[in-house]
């Protein structure tokens, strides 16, 4: 269900950056902007195909930015997500997980019927045989139980590259999936699911590189066998912001799904940077203010409520002529802010400070919404609020 | 701004806990009440008052369920906090952390205003003289622009007694902002805050002796100094599930702020426990599924969006004649479950697991809703939804 936006959040837009509450999540929209051109061009370049993943932004209202830049559509992890991208007028969806509870599935089902009617597309992954009976038995209860016209939804079989999580082992076991997907008229075997999550946030460019060289292998080998069935494999899909490069330079991806390139976040900072790769910038933050300051650290208002801290703490975004501060875990409420070294300047008690999340995706499922400024941090304005829709879409 | 309940939520009551959706964040009811009972009792027997803070369960009716147990009143750490616990009709609410943005407390004003016509009691902590100041201007500025009977805000001056975050150093500083807080005739200084929360953590029953000790050395040294003025101090305040029994034996303080006691999580479990402690069970679980089987583990679909990890990852909870399991880090969305040392047992695609969350907090703070059962994990039933009003309520 969607929060509504409070008059306070709607109140701000057209109002400077001074005015944000804090903490707040904030966007700067020309950042946000130049990232999206860097990949628009980096796919046109490389003639590849690119569906952002929208478990980072969470917002349909970016899903339709990223596709009139010339995204195909945008992935999503959950259901429910999906749910909210289809709410929100994007009609080409692709679920790059695994759903098995049939309640999941029916939803899963009217959605493919949902986006068919408007001329889209809706894709899901498996990785078992259950999971393609349950699939094309939902898709066909829901058919039964609506009429009208019969959806198809494209189906990729997920392997496991590296990440050791979902996924088959490459080779036979996608071969056999294949085959059964192509046994039910409501599914349409559309190719291989390959994401190697971990790979993204290898530090060294030369690891990615080992790292990647080894999932193209997988499928390319498995591609093989597919076809060698006389199946087509027309599509591999795939990739992160870390690895992009490597899966569009392979020849064996046709699409991309990374998706922090619009934001970056502190961890994926700490990557050594490919050349070949765009140079994305930061355009997410924390607003922040410091509200106590003792002799050697001044406290500030964003905890781990308002930033994730699975890949590591927030970085400080010192603005021109700004003191360089450290953070340091103050739990969930708070942040302990030090000098860095050499330095004894500690911000007072009101100032405002702008923190670079650690990764972006879990921090924006923290807020409702963000906020979108344009003309810098430091003097812009807020041009419009950015309703995170699927915030907390868990199912 | 409160999310709306979904249909799919409501109709969840009476229905067994198979019913519900994956990943649910569920409140075993029975478990609940027993450690709101216990925790009724020993306040009772060390004739203290209570204050959960209800940061933890962010919920306006657990905290009514609370003060019908005998708790005064809720904190709370935002001024948004507050506003959710005063919209929910708990109408007495210390705001136990520092306010400094003037548009913030011109809303603190708003609501001590509020609850004084409720005939409830609205406080706060401050550890500067800005923060005096402030609050002393925010409070007349709002009874000069809307008039009516003047109300009076509790405050108390926060002494940071080991923590290293917010507060003064005991001592003389606190004597200066409680002489300052008695110049405003809208502000009533009602005592120190005195909150160590790494204490809490501290795994050995007698490091957190040593450390509590140290904070009633601080507090008493404080409370003599302000008394020394001819200022009486009429409460200490502070402790948490980690250290109350330590705080209630002092005989300094008069108020326990604990409320991880209501749910407890994997963290606090890893204490050991002081002998005089209540024992409190797990109440907080996260439901979740298994969508993927690989050879040596299973994937379930709670990731970090659906439970904090700040303080670990979740524990699995067995329940009787299942596998016992390990959750590894399957990033946002995914779990990685392994069979613990010894067996090789894992669950088959479509089983139902629980978690037990590493840190209740942060983790009700992703859900909009607690789905509470009652009659057990196995075979009860969904009693009610318990709304989370602050979720998100950051400001």
């Amino acid at each position: 269900m969607k929060t509504p936006l409070s008059d306070t959040l709607k109140r701000l837009v057209g109002q400077g950056v001074d005015a944000i509450d804090t903490p707040a999540l904030v966007v700067d929209l020309d950042a946000m902007r130049r990232n999206l051109s860097r990949m628009a061009d980096f796919a046109r370049k490389h003639d590849i195909r690119w569906r952002p993943h929208a478990k980072m932004h969470k917002s349909s209202a970016l899903a339709k930015l990223q596709m009139q830049a010339g995204a195909v559509g945008v992935c999503v992890q959950k259901t429910a997500e999906a749910e909210a991208m289809v709410a929100g007028g994007v009609y080409n969806v692709y679920i790059s997980n695994e759903v098995i509870a049939p309640h999941k599935l029916a939803r899963v089902a009217a959605l493919a019927h949902a986006v068919a009617a408007e001329n889209g597309q809706l894709a899901i992954a498996v990785d078992s045989m259950e999971g393609v009976t349950l699939l094309a038995q939902a898709m066909n209860d829901h058919r039964a139980a609506k009429g009208g016209a019969a959806a198809v939804i494209d189906v990729f079989v997920e392997i496991d590259v590296g990440q050791g999580r979902c996924g088959v082992t490459p080779g036979r076991a996608a071969v056999a999936l294949a085959h059964e997907i192509r046994k039910h008229a409501a599914l349409r075997f559309a190719g291989l699911q390959a994401y190697h999550g971990r790979a993204q946030h290898l530090r060294g460019a030369q690891e990615r590189r080992e790292a990647i060289a080894m999932v193209v292998q997988d499928v390319l080998y498995t591609r093989k066998l597919v076809e060698a069935e006389g199946i087509p494999v027309e599509l591999i899909t795939g990739a992160g912001t870390g690895s992009l490069v490597l899966e569009a330079a392979s020849g064996a991806f046709g699409e991309l799904q990374a998706g922090s390139f619009m934001f970056m976040d502190a961890d994926y900072a700490r990557n050594e940077r490919d050349p070949a790769q765009p140079q994305f910038e930061h355009a997410l933050f924390v607003k922040t203010q410091v509200i106590s300051s003792g002799v050697q650290h001044a406290v500030c208002d964003a905890g781990h409520k308002s930033h994730a801290i699975d890949s590591g703490l927030p970085r400080v975004h010192a603005l021109e002529g700004e003191a360089e501060l450290e953070y340091f875990n103050g739990g969930d409420e708070h942040g302990i802010l030090k000098p860095v070294a050499g330095s004894t300047r500690l911000p007072p008690i009101g100032r405002t400070l702008w923190l670079i999340p650690g990764h972006c995706d879990p921090t924006v499922n923290l807020h409702d919404a963000m906020v979108g400024v344009a003309g810098g941090l430091k003097a812009g304005k807020v041009e419009r609020i950015i309703r995170v829709d699927a915030r907390g879409a868990l199912t």
